[in-house]
């Protein structure tokens, strides 16, 4: 037992395509606010791995990176606790994948569940870009080289720590001793946001997002075209909760539980307008966002402090990342120059 | 027309899994001798690449890197003429890779002649790593870090200049201009040398090279063991020039053409024996490589001072690769810190 306890390393970060919105505040970035209170937190703007399914539109994902920038500092994400950095500015995790793409198999990668569902999602079929095969081990080279102990992913992104895993284990066994730790996944028991239209992924391209920017008239706006229970016609009638957009949201964002059972029970019952629902429901979001968009508004006021700060992370990463990459290439008995 | 022609650039390089021997001196170091007169010649330790078929033995391609280094300035390379530097710390080339996998399918890769002939060679089947199979998108990165205009390869190795030429296009066609250059191959005239057993490929791990470095006694014990003609079994008899190794290797290496002319005229009808013909390609070899031997002994005592001129080449292609690098992502408008 050491008598100082250094706080364990967490790796989290977002494809930098677009603003984030409610659903990364429910499914990720409350989370981090709490857990960069009592870890080493490491925020990934992935513009490179962003690139593996955007390489028709690179402008996209360039200027997405103060976006996300912004979204982290206005919901109070704290860059002297949360390190902000650019993925394609850390050099090593582009040397890394490129050394762990000797230990993985093609074979291996076409297996990887989250890769063949992805590869269906974003309709590449048989023509895959080769970046978007070898995104795990990508992946990997980010886990890794922050030495990341913690990595909190939804349960569909499983596979891939296992990935990350697999190949420290090839590391290690070849290096002969523990060059590298294994993450363990720390899996959300927050299930995804569902988009306002009922769909069970919320996207800006798919138009049923709320962006955290989201003006008072625009969350007003999405709330008043949610879905409720379609069969639940007339006020008296009685509702389904279950499936029932409104209720869902209001299970994510409403924390008074009591008064939201009795008003779930009063709903089954009938005797409920949807219009009551989503007067709550907008209230909740507009008090939840107005703080947000504030903060977001007078970052946005200053990009070159906005950059800094983003710089400043990328180099505490970079130096971090390329330690590990040296230590890599050591353990593996890798040609280096002879210091001095 | 401009007034100062700048010469043209040429890369090339070897994998460094072992010393260089006679293959690589008619196949590729002689010309490199003649190139680095009149051109800006990079030649690539190319120790990243070897690994992609070496995973589980690093150490191999790591020793190998100054024995190459060696070879090269025993033959007569001289680093003020030709820049010699080690793949695996130019980082823009791992980046480069990355960025360019974007734009390459899997199925490209997976019809590549050159990949597929290796698969088989190297005994892969199924389970390819997944370097081996991008390892030509990592040459593509090679050759245009470089901005290389000609890659001297081996007839085997042109679909590897068509696929780099592919990823320009693709590039160029992404950046709305022509940001990178498509490279030419400068395809041998010479044949590959057999081994010393007249098979295809001279390897050192078959047993049938003759390493540059070789002493008096290997050499002569090498040229000892050839085949020559096996229906030739008495002096009288006539024999087969074509096939016959001793012949094969005296084209090669004699400069005498008029004799070596005369000397199969002679072999053909019968009465000349192999103990002419051996001797005569023993003495060639003799005086080809007792200098090569005592060159590369001399800098064997300092490999400090070798160690610095790769060190020093290096550092000037980290720099002009780098510059490469960050034309490409100016070019497709990736993200960047604003300078200053």
């Amino acid at each position: 037992m050491s008598p100082i306890k250094v706080p364990p390393v967490v790796l989290t970060g977002d494809r930098t395509t677009g603003p984030l919105h409610l659903g990364h505040y429910v499914g990720s970035l409350k989370s981090r606010l709490t857990l960069q209170e009592n870890h080493r937190q490491y925020l990934l703007l992935a513009d490179a791995q962003a690139l593996t399914d955007n390489a028709d539109d690179p402008g996209r994902v360039a200027r997405n990176v103060i976006e996300v920038s912004l979204d982290y500092l206005a919901v109070g994400l704290d860059p002297e606790k949360s390190v902000i950095c650019v993925q394609s500015h850390l050099p090593a995790l582009a040397e890394l994948t490129i050394l762990y793409m000797n230990y993985v198999t093609v074979s291996r990668l076409e297996r990887n569940p989250t890769v063949k569902q992805e590869i269906g999602q974003r309709g590449f079929q048989r023509d895959i870009p080769a970046g978007f095969l070898c995104y795990p081990v990508a992946q990997a080279a980010d886990i890794t080289a922050f030495k990341a102990e913690l990595v909190p992913v939804g349960e569909d992104q499983l596979p891939m720590i296992e990935q990350s895993n697999e190949i420290v284990r090839r590391i290690n066994r070849q290096a002969g001793r523990e060059v590298l730790p294994e993450a363990q996944a720390l899996v959300s028991s927050v299930g995804r946001l569902p988009g306002t239209d009922g769909r069970s992924k919320m996207s800006k391209s798919a138009g049923n997002a709320v962006p955290l920017s989201a003006s008072p008239q625009e969350i007003r706006s999405a709330v008043h075209a949610m879905f409720t229970d379609p069969a639940h016609l007339r006020m008296t009638d009685p509702g389904s909760v279950e499936g029932n957009v409104v209720f869902t949201y209001l299970d994510a964002f409403d924390e008074n539980r009591d008064e939201l059972e009795e008003l779930k029970a009063h709903y089954r019952r009938g005797g409920l307008g949807d219009v009551v629902l989503k007067r709550r429901l907008d209230a909740r979001l507009q008090a939840l966002l107005a703080p947000i968009r504030d903060r977001r508004a007078d970052f946005a006021k200053r990009p070159d402090f906005v950059m800094d700060l983003v710089r400043a992370g990328t180099e505490r990463a970079a130096a971090l990342t390329q330690e590990t990459l040296d230590e890599v290439r050591a353990a593996l008995g890798l040609f280096r120059f002879n210091r001095g």
